[in-house]
């Protein structure tokens, strides 16, 4: 039985799964450590963690005793613990992410926990989130009716606290779905990393076209309306986050992105020709199915 | 006084006008002419107008009463009925029209309607919308808070029947803002045309590479969140309208997709690099102001 949870990153996942665990009733103790000492008094305050850890060795040492172990930073932040942690955890304890990409941690996983001397590790990835982090925006329904994908390594079977972890997922409302570390990823690519730089891209060229210039950018604000609000409200999305979501899903990124690079140039070459048609009904299409 | 009102085109944006008259106290009369005989008896049904016009002679015989015409159809179409009522229409009338683009129309109306013979044109564009069109579809309150944009040739006097009419513009609760017309186009490419074609590529993107297997779909569907939702809502959106935006805008449009273009690729390139950083940076200003 889980008894002792240990958060380690106490941002909007880490301590929206704190309050959901809350929610559900779960009763044992949550100890929360984050490299912000605000975000942590952020997550004692809303009732997310209930024991505060002050360094990564008080931290470390949490660990050793807790039934499970959440990884809830950005993805190199997780493998930097994974390795911190692989030498100190044992079978029976279990040891989880919530990282945005999953084949590097899979893989690591893979290497850190193997052998029946090692805790189980379980790639995980709530599909939830907002454009802005932190734990003052945490909430114990953030993972309502999501999807949490599990990248879990083929070979071997799922163990008890693993099967137990997963029915606190349920509890929240969320539904695992169990994918391929790679086609994870690549799948990720497309539904996320790619609206997100697509995001970015539009709000940050606007910046640059309207932002020095007061007077063109009042008139930006005036008329723009719920397109531009919504086409680039994922602009608000802080680099910390997503730097570790390029440099760890590189080459599926770029591919979408020269996909779409190559679809607008379509688009712009065929505003007069009949060509267009078939992009909006090919995109109306995909809308319809929704 | 405002007494009798035609408006061509009762999709959305036509019976949400009548329907806004309505709510804002209008008591003359409203007759509509639609190429569509459903959006013709959708429009009479929900209150938007309350006389058909069964053809384009009974409508053009209507307008040489009327006080006020409205064109309310895709760009195109508002140029054909500017030629087909200018020599119709007489001083005291208003004609308005509601266009996505202003150039060419603000253009025909400097031609059509010059001298003390001729009608008061105004050229017009409310700020309001729906990825999805029709007369179904309309509220009375589609206008409230939204701008509606006017570019009136600036070599003229607004007349009495003009002021009247903005003052029902204010009344609908949009707020009326003069711009040049071409600097309208160029805004509207920003701020509209480019995050609809945006939309348009992105949903058709992935309808390529994913509508045509079932299983990779449902993943998409299972997976996607709101992210994907809002970055490809706009990919509902009709081609008979677009088409007329595109054929009548189409070098801001190509510049603004252009400038998308070489952005992304810009981001495809620095994906491992310090460069994107400055990129989030730049669009997370673009979205605190906002």
């Amino acid at each position: 039985m889980i008894q002792r949870i240990v958060i380690i990153g106490t941002g909007l996942i880490g301590a929206s799964t704190g309050l959901a665990l809350r929610a559900a009733k779960f009763t044992g103790t949550i100890a929360g450590f984050d490299a912000s000492g605000t975000e942590l008094a952020a997550a004692l305050e809303n009732g997310a963690i209930d024991t505060v850890l002050h360094s990564r060795a008080e931290t470390i040492t949490a660990c050793e005793s807790a039934s499970v172990v959440i990884l809830a930073v950005p993805v190199l932040a997780i493998l930097d613990w994974m390795h911190l942690l692989a030498p100190v955890l044992k079978p029976g304890q279990l040891i989880t992410d919530v990282g945005s990409t999953k084949l590097q941690i899979t893989d690591a996983a893979t290497r850190l926990f193997a052998g029946v001397q090692a805790a189980t590790f379980l790639p995980g990835h709530p599909m939830a989130g907002k454009e802005s982090g932190g734990a003052a925006l945490a909430e114990a329904t953030l993972f309502h009716n999501a999807m949490w994908l599990c990248t879990p390594p083929t070979e071997r079977e799922p163990s008890a606290i693993e099967q137990e972890w997963r029915s606190w997922i349920a509890k929240f409302g969320a539904r695992t779905l169990d994918l391929e570390a790679a086609h994870h990823d690549e799948l990720c690519a497309w539904v996320s990393h790619l609206p997100q730089m697509l995001s970015t891209a539009l709000a940050a060229l606007l910046e640059d076209t309207f932002g020095n210039d007061p007077a063109r950018r009042a008139e930006i604000d005036a008329i723009g309306g719920r397109a531009l609000r919504e086409m680039t409200r994922l602009g608000a999305s802080p680099y910390s986050m997503w730097r570790d979501v390029a440099l760890s899903n590189t080459d599926p990124v770029a591919a979408t992105l020269l996909a779409l690079e190559q679809r607008l140039q379509h688009i712009r070459e065929n505003l007069k020709t009949p060509e267009l048609r078939e992009e909006f009904l090919l995109a109306n299409k995909f809308r319809e199915r929704r």
